[in-house]
């Protein structure tokens, strides 16, 4: 593949400074510039080695967009539309752009409306890995490794551009695939996005109560795992569920009516519907996970 | 502590066989009987080293109680009435009962009503651990290590009896807390049969959708650890959910609520409250996760 000359990662957290790590450790690029929001999380991405400069958003970053090859954007969705409006100001006439979000309807909007002529260049992305920590510290070469990426190109998408972000993606070790936004976002709602809220929603409230402690203090590693995912990042899910809430919304209600069939069993004591069910759920469980060969996101 | 001259283990499964291997191998216990359903099981635990002998609820084993020291009942809830009921007029004169029900005030009105003067050597009791695995072939010897056991004793529980059944955990590495059995079913309930129920309804929820395979191949380790529990044994399952279906149900419109009420801040697009209830949720869960030493429940 052609190399990057330079690349800029704006958000150097646990998927953004996973990219940059995975890219210059395999010498796919000569030099990685990181931009964001904390000077401390930046100096940590740089001791990390992570990143070769850094600098704040407060600082003077634009001019470093006119020689940029690549340009990642693995911000929390919410602040995108602010930086493509920046984006669509300063981009080289060649850069190309992708981004990490998790939803990707709103961010591709955010695109249209911002990023001007430089649109073909834009590629959606979203790199289905990830763990419930976050921040550069977080970030470790192999998160890709044996991991897919979806990509939603449009219309207008440059073949080249999403050609290039399609084997930066291969070199960090990940399996790409294009798929719609609309249908992206549906799926992405209810295997990522609901669970991610029914943790949150679990953790919330035992916490609520008087005597929680006392709970956790008999609770082992089944609550662990369920609500693993309420150790998430809260500003980034908070962007996540607003931006895909009507997909999230329409996930809740059936999971809602799915946990009222459930309490109707229990009200009437159904105990072979209630096997059955928990039998069924385990099956396809266990099918689901001998198929799975690797696909990981948190 | 006065060894066990004889165990007899009904259910041999992941509970009953780490049980009589942790005890076998800690040379506790001189002989190791294992009563069960299913002959393949019973031939795999003797295989494994597990027990000395078997014999199906089929065979003639109700003799075998007569000079037993240790009866440990880990058969699923729903099982123990019945049992309890043959116990009653077999048990030796010297025997103790004890049992791994996940939940309590069930067991202890069927010991109760079943196990006549055999009650004050009856301690009901429930290993928090396991894993989402069950059988024989599940079983392994540091299950219960640094786990904790709650044993709820009744005003006529014979001293020695409760004492002997903390020695036989504490030999199984696990430390042991009394617990008023009405108060360890509001507890578990909520922090192990709910979250048990979650992950049911969440795999039966995706699974019933017409293209759920696609879903399956975009999802990832999130929905995976939510999911965890929805691989435990579904007859097992059921029964606990019957046995504490007052509490659990009190539990599950609780979560309802809390769906209720992150459904309401999505509809109203309410950001700040939406990322507030996030990072409360992670916040605290970090400090169980930080106080955690060990406890441990599949």
């Amino acid at each position: 593949m052609r190399a990057i000359g330079k690349l800029v990662v704006i958000g150097v957290g646990l998927i953004g400074g996973s990219f940059a790590l995975a890219l210059r450790r395999g010498g796919v690029t000569a030099h990685v510039l990181g931009i964001g929001r904390g000077k401390a999380n930046l100096d940590a991405a740089r001791r990390l080695g992570l990143v070769d400069r850094a600098l704040t958003l407060d600082e003077h970053w634009t001019p470093e967009l006119r020689d940029a090859d690549l340009v990642f954007v693995a911000t929390p969705v919410g602040e995108m539309p602010g930086l493509f409006a920046t984006l669509g100001q300063h981009l080289g006439p060649n850069t190309i752009v992708t981004d990490a979000g998790s939803t990707k309807q709103d961010v591709i909007e955010a695109a249209r409306e911002h990023l001007g002529c430089a649109l073909p260049r834009f590629v959606a992305g979203h790199p289905i890995a990830g763990t419930e920590h976050s921040g550069a510290a977080a970030a470790f070469e192999a998160l890709f490794r044996e991991r897919q990426v979806v990509l939603s190109p449009l219309p207008e998408t440059d073949a080249a551009a999403l050609e290039f972000v399609t084997v930066c993606w291969e070199r960090c070790g990940a399996s790409v695939r294009c798929l719609d936004a609309a249908r992206h976002d549906a799926i992405l709602s209810a295997v990522s996005h609901l669970p991610h809220v029914l943790a949150f929603a679990l953790m919330s409230e035992l916490a609520s109560r008087a005597d929680a402690a006392e709970y956790f203090d008999l609770a082992g590693t089944g609550l662990r795992d369920v609500t693993r995912l309420a150790a998430s990042h809260a500003g980034m899910w908070r962007d996540v569920c607003l931006a895909n809430r009507h997909a999230l919304r329409r996930d809740i209600a059936r999971y809602r009516q799915e946990l009222d069939r459930i309490d109707a069993l229990l009200e009437r004591r159904d105990g072979e519907a209630l096997e059955s069910l928990f039998a069924r759920a385990r099956s396809v469980r266990d099918a689901w996970i001998e198929r799975a060969s690797g696909t990981d996101e948190a």
